[in-house]
């Protein structure tokens, strides 16, 4: 039981998520956990920003450790419990080479997804412009293509899907819901396995459950 | 020696810069290299390609084993060379929390940095707007606030502060030089300690000798 953590989150972001699946994978069930609402401002609350000076979620704290950045828990808890649960760092180096790359991969998918999704959120009025949009759905595109492939390649070898299937990187990819498994065909079949996976199931966020509908933004790229 | 390994770079460019003083960190010295060109696209050649789909600098292999990704790259070096030279994870608990932190968070610095020192660059005539530029230009004096105050709290422990210096995300910071040491003592100081370590000072780009003055974006940060 992990009753020396403390974790805020949000509904549906993937960040909050990626802790969240790294505590189920470690076995750190029992966390003291508040959900807080982004739609209410509640992530720039004074109980945030006195563990988080960025009034983000998720914010974690272990004891007196405090590691509000997603991928920092993930690497922290793996660290920490190296030896409980799942590992979520491969142990041969050609496999862990591959996993780091793909995390970080993850990160620059993860901008390009967001530069189309909340474009019309965080684009003031007067400096939004549809060619720029229509600019960022097709690098979203390139991208989506590029794992495409690499997921063709990867899915060969079985014990390698495995280990990208545990890593912490893998919430950014359930993402992949909204998009057309008619056009990305492995992304689809990778969004399949992820969504079953326990720990992915045990920490999938209500806001999920209410909208199955998906995003209008992506239909079309 | 390292001839096993292999690093196409820019120069100049804070991920290429990463790999090699953590390259230097790790006392792996003697790889093959070659100096490529930004100006001439060089980056987006064959030769990068074939290694690297993205064609983006740095592109890393060792033996079979590929790994492009700056920060993964570091991972992956320091995972492989544990006991050889430096130490690039610090061992204790609140240490390595602290370093993954701010390692992430030096990610949202850079992408804060890029945005204004690249918008002329990156965003297309008839799509820029100064209110935009001028926005960027609070938020990373804003994020620049930040680090000021990190920075302050981790000297009081200088054991922290070396863990720090050593650790992959240095880099980043080594832009520092481009911004008032009056406005921002702190990074200022940091940025006097980054330059006198041996493998910020054996990697230091060619470019950056060249051009002392710095760029004019900054100033007024």
């Amino acid at each position: 039981m992990a009753q020396d953590m403390t974790l805020l989150w949000g509904s549906g972001s993937p960040p909050c998520w990626r802790v969240m699946i790294a505590l189920e994978e470690k076995n750190l069930q029992g966390y003291n956990q508040k959900l807080l609402s982004f739609e209410k401002m509640e992530h720039k609350s004074q109980e945030v920003l006195d563990i988080n000076p960025r009034g983000q979620l998720p914010t974690f704290k272990h004891g007196d450790i405090t590691v509000n950045e997603s991928y920092a828990a993930c690497f922290y808890l793996e660290s920490q419990f190296k030896s409980q649960g799942n590992k979520l760092i491969p142990d041969s180096p050609a496999e862990q080479a591959l996993m780091y790359q793909r995390m970080f991969e993850g990160l620059t998918f993860y901008e390009k997804l967001i530069a189309v999704v909340y474009y019309d959120w965080f684009v003031p009025e007067g400096e939004k412009h549809d060619s720029a949009l229509q600019r960022n759905k097709e690098v979203l595109g390139t991208e989506l293509k590029l794992w495409e492939g690499y997921l063709q390649k990867v899915q060969m070898t079985s014990h390698l899907y495995g280990s990208i299937q545990k890593s912490p990187f893998c919430p950014t990819f359930l993402c992949f819901r909204r998009l057309s498994a008619e056009r990305y065909p492995q992304l689809g079949k990778y969004y399949a396995l992820l969504k079953e996976r326990p720990s992915v199931k045990a920490s999938w966020p209500p806001d999920w459950l209410e909208d199955p509908k998906g995003q209008d933004t992506l239909k079309d790229i």
